[in-house]
Parts: C-alpha cells; sequence; structure tokens
C-alpha cells in the first residue's frame, strides 16, 4: 500500500515580501493558479488515496495548509511544534502509516517543487514502488540530470545499473551522496555524466526506514515513539511538544541514506524545478514578447526582462527597467536588480536585525 | 495696499502617482513637512495679511485647498469651474481685489515652486511694489539667475538697467520675453548673462492689468466682469461657470507681458526651484551618504543615488539599486530608473489611453 508524506515545513526567504513566516513559499500561487503544496497534493490524484496521505508541516502553518487542501481528513495534517529537519519528520510519519498498515510503502516529498507532468511522476513513484516490492530493505531516491554545474544542490553518483521493464526510467544503484559542490566539482559532476541532482524525494518501506533510523539514529526513533504512544491519548500535544523539542535536528541524507547499503535511485522521467527564486518563477511562468513576467495590474513603459508581482488590485508602472523584480505585497514591496536575487535572504535577515517583525 | 494672488489651479503630472488630478503638485508635502500650497502661503505672513490674499485654483480642488490652509477666510478661495490658463484667472483676481480696493497692489505667484528665504522673497515683493508706486503702469516680473542651459523655462532679457536702492536687487527693464528655446539657443542666453529665467512671479497695480487685458483681451475681461457683477448674488456658479467656460484660454504673458510697454525684471534675491520632478524634489531634501533620498519606511541594501517615498507604514525594500525612483501610494507604485524622470508624464496619458482612471 503507497502512502504519501508531503513534507510541507518549510520557510523560505527567497520569495519574501510575497512569502511570510507565516505563508511561505509552499503555501504560495508562485508558478500557476494554485499552490504548490495544493499542486503537490494534486500530483497524487489517482495514485494515492487522501486516506493514506500526511501532510507533515510546522504547527503555526497547521490551519492554512488544512484550508488549503479541504480534500484531506483533517488528521492527514501534522504539525511540528519546531522545526527539526528531515529524519525525525520522516520518522514520525514512519510510524503513524505503520500503525495500521505494517506494510506501508511511503512515497516522502517536498512540498515546494514544481513537477510535471503528473503521469510520468506517477509512473515514477510505481517504478519505484516496485522496485521495493522487488528487495523490501531498499531505499530509493529519484535523481534529475543536471542541466548546468549547479552549487545549490546535492548530487548523487549514479553506481551499477539496476534491471528495469520496458517503460521504466534508468534506475541505478547509488554509487555516492555529494553534499553541495564547489563551482569546479559541478562541473566535473556536469561532465561525468553519472551524477543526479538529489530531489529530496524517496520511496521505501515504512519499516525499512524505521530499522535503519533504529540502529543509527536510536535516541530520536524513541522519542518519536514516545509521542506516537501519546498520538490518540489526552496529553498528545504535550509529548509532541517535549519528545520533539528534545530530538536533534538532522536530514535524512546525513542520518540515514550516506549510510545505507542498498540505495537505488531513478532518474527522474519527469521535469522538476526546486524554485530557487523569482527567476525561475519567471522560467515556469514564461515571458512576453519583451521578456517580462507579469502577475497583477501592470504598466510598463521601456521595461524589459523585468518580472512584475502585485498583490490585489495594486497598479505597478514600471519604467525604463531592465532583469528588475518589482514585488508588491499589501504592506511592503521589494525593488531588486535580478542580478541580486540571491541577497533577497539577506533581506530577511536585516529584518530580524532591526526587529521590524511585521514585516516578517 | 500689496494683495497676493496664489495660482493653484495646476494639474501636474510629474509626480504620479504621489501627485493625482485630486491631489496634484501643489497640494502635497514634496520638499518638506509642509504642502507647497501652505508653503507658498507661510511665505507671504507679516507681508499680506489674510484678508488681501486670494487663493485661486480649480473647483474640484477648493475643498482640499481650504483644507491646507485653515487660516485664510472662506471667502479667500476661488474656485475655477473649468481650466482657461492665467490671463483669465489674474483678470478674475484683478476684479475682485479691485471691488474693495481700488488702488490694489497684487503680487502674483504660482503655488507650486520651492522659494527661501522667506525674508529675502518678501524684500523682493516690496521692491517690486516700490516700482509700481514709482511708476504706476509699470508691469513687474521677476527672472532666475540660469544656472543651466534650460529648455523648459522661459526667458527675460534684461534691458536698461532701474536706479535702485542700497539692498533692492538689480532691476531692468526687459527687452523681450522669450519662448522655451532649444538647448543651443538656451546655451546662448546662459553665455550672454542678460538672459533670465521667468520665475512666473508679477507684480502690478490691478487697475493697470484691467486696462491692459481691455485693450488686448476685451471679450476676456468682458465676460470676467459678467461673472464678478453675480459675484455676491445667487446665480455667481451658474454665471461663473457659464462665463469662464466661454473663455479663450491665454496665458498672461502671451495675452499681455510680450506686448506691454513698460515691463520691468527683478533679479530674484532668493533661491528658486520650480520642482520639475522626482530629481528637484531630491536635490531640496538631499541624500544621505549613499545619495539616496527617502522618505517613509526603507530598507535599502546595495542602493545607491535612489529616491524613495512610501506611504502610510508600507516599507519599501531596495536591492541592488542605483538611480532608482520607486514611489509607493496605497493603490499605485512607479519604479523609474532615474534617467526617464522626464516620461513619468507618459505614465498619465498612458493611463488616459487604457481608461485606468482609478488610478489618475
Amino acid at each position: 500500500m503507497l502512502h504519501a508524506i508531503i513534507m510541507a515545513g518549510g520557510s523560505g526567504t527567497r520569495f519574501w515580501p510575497a512569502s511570510r513566516a507565516a505563508l511561505p513559499k509552499q503555501l504560495l500561487a508562485l508558478a500557476g493558479s494554485r499552490t504548490l503544496l495544493q499542486e503537490t497534493s494534486d500530483r497524487l490524484v489517482g495514485l494515492v488515496p487522501p486516506e493514506r496521505t500526511l501532510v507533515v508541516t510546522s504547527a503555526r502553518l497547521l490551519d492554512a495548509a488544512r484550508a488549503q487542501l479541504p480534500g484531506l481528513p483533517a488528521a492527514s495534517f501534522v504539525g511540528e511544534p519546531c522545526k527539526r529537519d528531515t529524519a525525525p519528520c520522516i520518522g514520525l510519519a514512519a510510524l503513524l502509516v505503520s500503525r495500521h498498515d505494517p506494510d506501508a510503502v511511503m512515497a516522502v516529498m517536498p512540498s515546494d517543487h514544481v513537477i510535471g507532468p503528473i503521469d510520468r511522476f506517477q509512473a515514477a513513484l510505481r517504478q519505484a514502488a516496485a522496485l521495493v516490492a522487488a528487495t523490501p530493505g531498499r531505499l530509493v531516491t529519484f535523481g534529475i540530470r543536471p542541466t548546468y554545474p549547479a552549487e545549490s544542490f546535492g548530487y548523487i553518483q549514479q553506481g551499477v545499473a539496476l534491471p528495469r521493464e520496458p517503460g521504466d526510467a534508468p534506475a541505478h544503484a547509488v554509487a555516492r551522496f555529494k553534499e553541495k559542490p564547489p563551482a569546479t566539482v559541478a562541473a566535473e559532476y556536469l561532465a561525468a555524466g553519472t551524477y543526479l541532482w538529489n530531489a529530496g524525494i524517496f520511496v521505501w518501506r515504512a519499516d525499512t526506514i524505521l530499522a535503519a533510523l533504529a540502529a543509527r539514529q536510536p535516541e530520536c526513533l524513541e522519542r518519536l515513539r514516545t509521542i506516537v504512544d501519546a498520538w490518540d491519548g489526552p496529553r498528545r500535544d504535550e509529548v509532541f511538544a517535549a519528545e520533539f523539542a528534545a530530538i536533534r535536528g538532522i536530514s535524512i541524507d546525513y542520518a540515514i541514506l550516506e549510510h545505507a547499503a542498498d540505495v537505488a535511485v531513478i532518474e527522474a522521467p519527469f521535469s522538476w524545478d526546486d524554485l530557487g527564486g523569482w527567476s525561475a518563477v519567471a522560467r515556469q511562468r514564461g515571458a512576453d514578447g519583451r521578456g517580462n513576467t507579469i502577475v497583477g495590474r501592470h504598466l510598463g513603459i521601456d521595461t524589459t526582462g523585468t518580472i512584475v508581482q502585485a498583490a490585489d488590485d495594486h497598479l505597478v508602472v514600471t519604467l525604463g527597467l531592465e532583469d528588475m523584480l518589482v514585488v508588491h505585497t499589501p504592506d511592503a514591496t521589494l525593488v531588486a536588480d535580478r542580478a541580486h536575487e540571491e541577497a533577497v535572504r539577506k533581506v530577511v535577515a536585516e529584518l530580524e536585525q532591526r526587529g521590524w517583525h511585521d514585516w516578517l
């Protein structure tokens, strides 16, 4: 039985002022008319039913996440009391789905990527589930064929090819996981042709990942078990808050994947964009004849290569702009040179430092 | 008796979106904490009392103008039912002040310039009034010593020097008025040293300008007399609307000054800026160490030479900006390269063409 675990606890700062602490990237309709979280859920329709879907977010985003996905039962949402990276999140989800389905297979996925088309995504998950069914102790990851020497992604080195059925995507044993590399190393990876970007999407049996956690993160798993033991009782929130806070945050990659014996990687047959900033949004939405990407009411005069996003019916007029970014929200506006896009995160840090919490 | 006529009917488009049809430049606090209209009125304190001050604006700005100048009696405000340039405006004012003061001397001034200091301005008006007292038929204008070959101002060529008292500013007979020149001609004027910018400030006896209008614009004056005859009666608004609309709009320069025999020009001993755009605002307000001029809540990262104005407590963040202009208002935001500042007027034209009247 395939279960879906949607990780929706991120708090990105690259899309400020559109994204805020209370409304992070995954809750925004950055690439289309549906939010990234909604698109992540839409992508599972026909493959995983609502009752086998779990959305793990942060406690303060719980209401917003539920409101965006009214088709999922309320029990499908878990609000983490604090951030502890992906290993505790996935361990908790594995325990929860195992309660009623000891043979559960989990497809774990972020909620803030742009992926398509749906049929290829679902076919890839089915292929991963088949790889797990063939070798139950296997952990399956997804890799993206690199298109440029990215420094911002982890890489997966492909090892020996695994047998595959006609129509399947290429699948290999993982030779090694590689952390985010410097540019020269990334260029070598790209040239080698055997390194894929780690998409952060995983498929495995719940009992496999729990056994791995028992071996490598026993204290974490112990605390997660304490939480799940209290899950249906009156002290759930209290126990969740205390035990989860006591766990050391660690990613599933560091905690388990890099040490596991049998990890496979499927080269994603779907398109993938982690939407790392406004230029990625423009890439997804497309540009008009002047290279402008516009959301909202806009008048552009002598404006090219510019991204404009305006909320409500606020009018943004741009005059003589080239390769700029203008993001208007009701209480804050960002105007940036697109060449400085990476520095948008600095804005949030600076607002925190100034104590301008109203705009965070 | 010196009367002040403040012309406040302008509808500038250079400051959109801060300025709007219902809130033009003169009603904005562009250069300081008081609006330009308020500063114009402040500049008269001690020289012309409220009951001898007349503010001529457009009918739809009447309430706003009154609200900004609570120290003036309600009867000090005249709201023109339509735009007819300066000659009808000044003719009407001359008739109104003549009703109770046949010897009235009028100081006519725009409401949207930045002038200082007050004592030098008042001294210059007194000098002008003295020139008129010495030769009652004389029309006195003010000229500004050019600092660059401006194409956007009319020029006044100085003729023979007039006698002056110690402490007086240089005063000359006007040799000739010159329309806005092309750059090469403006450069010649600048080099010649005998051409001044026409500041649009005038001092003369009301009966002198009325006699001139009677000679050169008899139909205009006739209609103005009809309006003033109805001024204190029940049909004032109706007659004002009908007769004023029937007048041909013409500037006092074209209608009278260019043809008058005895016109003097005083070289302004005060500083003067017609505040022709946002860069002029920055010049008046001054810039910080990075060349930025900021009004409102702003966070700048790698930002230089940039003007930011934000309304209310809206936060504007600029990132990687150089010589840009960002003007935020509750319903519209302008982002422009300062090199394109002249084209701000195009925005208003384009909004009109699109029928986006809500933002005009």
